[in-house]
């Protein structure tokens, strides 16, 4: 999907009037293309604690800088889990404030610091939250198209953060920012062959026929996964042609019918053997104030959006389809996080996603079973291209990048949950929504 | 403060106005008077859970009536606690639908579920989770003034909802919305006189001489309370006018001073041998970019806003000050959930005053001593009128209610924490913001 206004914005003339009459000024995102490395130019890391050296390491093993005295720096990575307390918090005054205006466009700012709830004292911990208002304002006024994510390391984990700091470092984060992203300890098995992290897996799609589905169907293809495309029989068309350019194949199916499940469940046992990647993303909507939604619209959007990835877990699971080192999925909303009007419906069931994964997320664990959620905000698609131009615009242009994302960025996002290396996290929710200030 | 434009909206012919231009049309929100019932009006309890019968017993003894078969209704509060899967959701759709258009403007909308980290089952907590979804959509899309909560009450700690029931139905908590509130077992009392809640409670407030803390003055001393108004040597003048206006004391000290906390509780303890209410809203602000941001303008502010408070708060505790009972209450701010541009210094101290609260929670718990924080957003005070126009009216707008708060509405949501009746109340953060669309 196009948007006219940045292109136009980003060319000479737009630049001119843009600038003149204080219009958003959206910077062209960059955007992973294949062969290019995910971490493109230098580096600075800083910070005194258990993981700059760690980090260090690691970014110089895929030929990174991370010494170089001056800008422009692709990213900036602070290790902060050495301060106990809120005097402590100087040092990212010590280490930003010099360096600020060093970053490259679409550059990258990384905190890394240690979970309240796994500090040894309440003044740890009450540092260590304070990390998080100080990124997500760094991701609100650094601009021209900088993300800024917080990382919460348990101790124990500074070998598991390597798939984390390639995704957020990389162009594949691009309208990811103003995030906090927990990584536990788990053994992370890196994968051979860095760029097709996902080979030999098989993947399955919910709701693939077009969209964020179509583009995660892409993204898990291209990372090197099999990918069983599903979507209803009504979508079977398109659903043939993604299935088609991804080498994958294709399953026609109504997921709110009662064999659903049990019939998924034959399909990849027999075809498979198993499943190593499930991403939940079939989801609608059926807007409607609640003094006006139909009962149908209701029970439709909540067995459709909640209920039947909950039946489909439920049989996934009973059926051992999901071995040691499988990944759950889920597409949650950035209206299950803040609301929004018109979507008593549709924001109950994407709420109710978070809890899902929040809630099978220890049980899972104790099977090597990662389960997490992507949350995104304005995307380019059909749907939002339909909207009422004035709500369209105020979605696309109240976040921190000025603009919409595009389909690719939520699927990126999902591929890095989904990586062999990404054992540690669990139980996230991360949202693609490029900082939105509209809510959440 | 004044706000213009809400006194301008609600003339006959600036309604005509507001409604051909398509502008926000605020509502003038019910406040509290004293003398005042907490509830006025009928309220309609629904669900089927271990909640509604004693909400309805409870209301009833206060002169409620809860089973009026029409509107139009001052509450609509649900039971949730019997939904234990999905497919339970749709008891939400069944009790709101009807009486979705029955509410009086100014109306309440509470509902209480169990928190899912108390749920039986993953089902269960999945289910719990996505009550939040719905009810901030109802707070975005009811309007007139109408608020909408979610308690999350502990198993065991019916008897605990009283004080919180109060409020949230009342027009003390007019602009307080799209809020979870935790209550957890604790022995409550209840006040013997629900007009003077914190009679004989001794209460000191930080940054008293003007603005939200002069506001918090007034209010708990409204209801009972001997406050002890503290503020800077500077601010002496107002300071005093302020102790004289609410017939407490005044403290003239400035918090940054290395013997502060000590003096702090030196003069306490003399006057009055305990303290039961702790309030700490001195803040300040020093906004720049952080690539412009001088080391003072740092250290200033998270001095202030936070290490200070740690400071106080170690002393007073060492002390033996605070009695079982007792109450600390803290101003974070919304900036400190959303980051904002131009604040790393005061959205990492804000922030730092949520990871205060969480991470001393559960120790102060140990001593009957509870901490909670709000969170103003846009509210009317000499700061804020002082913002430049756009920036202003953006934040001002921009919330459920389409206008800015007072600080009285701060004030009364620390006066409910404050009260006796809140024991179950510990390690919450609530926005008074009118579920601001800024950001959080």
């Amino acid at each position: 999907m196009s948007d006219r206004y940045t292109s136009f914005a980003n060319t000479p003339a737009g630049k001119a009037v843009v600038k003149r009459l204080g219009l958003p000024e959206p910077v062209r995102l960059r955007r992973y293309r294949p062969g290019d490395p995910d971490i493109e130019g230098n580096v600075l890391v800083g910070g005194a604690g258990r993981l700059a050296e760690p980090v260090r390491k690691l970014l110089q093993a895929n030929g990174v800088n991370t010494d170089a005295a001056e800008g422009p720096y692709a990213g900036l990575v602070f290790d902060a889990t050495g301060i106990t307390d809120s005097t402590g918090l100087r040092a990212l005054y010590d280490f930003f404030h010099p360096v600020a205006r060093s970053l490259r466009p679409c550059g990258r700012v990384i905190v890394l610091g240690t979970a309240p709830e796994d500090c040894a004292s309440p003044r740890e911990a009450t540092a260590q939250r304070a990390l998080e208002g100080f990124v997500r304002s760094v991701g609100k006024e650094f601009g021209r198209g900088t993300t800024a994510q917080l990382g919460y390391v348990a101790p124990g984990a500074e070998d598991g953060v390597e798939s984390t700091l390639r995704f957020l470092l990389s162009a594949k984060s691009a309208y990811v920012s103003g995030q906090v992203v927990r990584v536990g300890r788990a053994p992370a098995s890196q994968p051979k062959d860095a760029t097709l992290p996902l080979e030999g897996k098989v993947a399955l799609v919910t709701g693939a026929a077009r969209g964020i589905g179509e583009a995660i169907a892409h993204v898990l293809a291209r990372d090197g996964a099999h990918v069983i495309c599903l979507d209803v029989p009504a979508a079977g068309e398109p659903l043939s042609k993604v299935a088609n350019d991804v080498h994958g194949s294709a399953l026609q199916l109504d997921l709110t019918a009662a064999d659903a499940p049990q019939r998924l469940v034959d399909h990849v046992k027999e075809r498979h053997g198993r499943l190593d990647i499930l991403v939940h993303n079939a989801g609608i909507t059926r807007d409607k104030t609640l003094a006006r939604m139909s009962e149908d619209r209701w029970n439709s959007v909540l067995d459709i959006n909640l209920s039947s990835q909950e039946r489909v877990n439920d049989a996934v699971l009973a059926a051992d389809l999901l071995p040691a080192g499988g990944r759950i999925v889920t597409v949650s909303s950035m209206a299950g996080i803040a609301g929004n009007r018109g979507q008593t419906n549709y924001a109950a069931s994407k709420a109710g996603v978070i809890g899902l994964v929040q809630s099978y997320a220890p049980a899972l664990a104790d099977k090597g079973i990662t389960i997490n959620a992507v949350a995104p905000g304005f995307i380019e698609t059909r749907m939002t291209a339909a909207m009422p131009l004035m709500i369209r615009e105020a979605g696309r242009r109240m976040n921190s990048m000025s603009q919409g994302g595009l389909p690719v960025d939520v699927a990126e996002t999902i591929a890095w949950f989904a990586s062999p290396g990404s054992a540690g996290l669990t139980g996230n929710v991360v949202r693609v929504c490029g900082q939105s200030l509209l809510g959440a």
